[in-house]
């Protein structure tokens, strides 16, 4: 589809397609950045506003829960990630927000380790990277294996971050 | 790009495709299967071959050091898990390698919590979809987000796993 196109369909004049983006590239990835920033308000949401990590846990359990994966937003999730692969542009943007996500839940866990609600020996960084890399692991892999129980798996992640044993 | 072209690259007689594969749809599908067991052969060769669950996550961190994302076994992971996104017949036969790679995870937990070098307490078929999931989303976000320390993640879930506190 040419910009041309683009702009028949959106029912604006050519020029207001070509003067908001300089190109096809950049509209694209304007609409992917776009769509990962909705992709992702809800988790970076939750976590800026989230008491602890186990309220990011549960959110991300009754997220996966309420069988919300069939969003389009999960599909441009996916495309992004494999156009980022060779738009380094897009890269930046993206990993931007993925990085925004980990920073809030790392903050979450190391107040939580302060009050003794999460185990204070694993690396709050690396912790949080897991529970950010977790959450689009389990989506691809829900995605691609309907059968598969994240709640099992989320439930098990509950387990192990806890401070009691 | 047409069978026909597919089978002049190729160097075959056009037959020889057409005869082999059921269309261009059947023949992408088998690509994308034989790159994903490509991809994943090597993690499941090493869940199979392994002493214990600390094996499979010193390897996945050699994996990650190492920097072979590069390989284009990765972008086809990743085109892969959006095109099963819309073809089921794709789709069940990735999830299949996956599962298998779980379950072959989950024996190694189960051993591993007999022998106690990974904790009991927690349930051993979510801990493998963590650890299977996790592999793929690092993937993704070490992709999106060159700068993140994929390894400070994985170090983290050694910390988390083992029965020692």
């Amino acid at each position: 589809m040419t910009t041309r196109e683009i702009a028949r369909r959106a029912g604006v004049p050519h020029g207001a397609v070509s003067y908001h983006f300089a190109g096809k590239a950049e509209l694209l990835r304007q609409a992917a950045v776009a769509g990962t920033e909705a992709a992702l308000a809800g988790p970076v949401e939750i976590a800026r506003g989230a008491g602890g990590l186990v309220e990011v846990v549960e959110a991300m359990l009754a997220w996966f829960a309420s069988g919300e994966l069939d969003d389009p937003a999960v599909a441009l999730l996916l495309e992004t990630a494999r156009q980022a692969g060779r738009d380094p542009g897009l890269r930046e943007l993206v990993a931007a927000i993925i990085a925004q996500y980990r920073a809030e839940v790392a903050e979450l866990i190391k107040r939580d380790q302060r009050s003794g609600t999460v185990r204070s020996d694993v690396d709050a960084e690396g912790l949080a990277a897991i529970v950010a890399a977790l959450f689009d692991g389990l989506l691809m892999h829900v995605i691609l294996d309907p059968g598969l129980d994240a709640g099992r798996a989320i439930v098990a992640l509950r387990t192990l971050v806890g401070a009691k044993r």
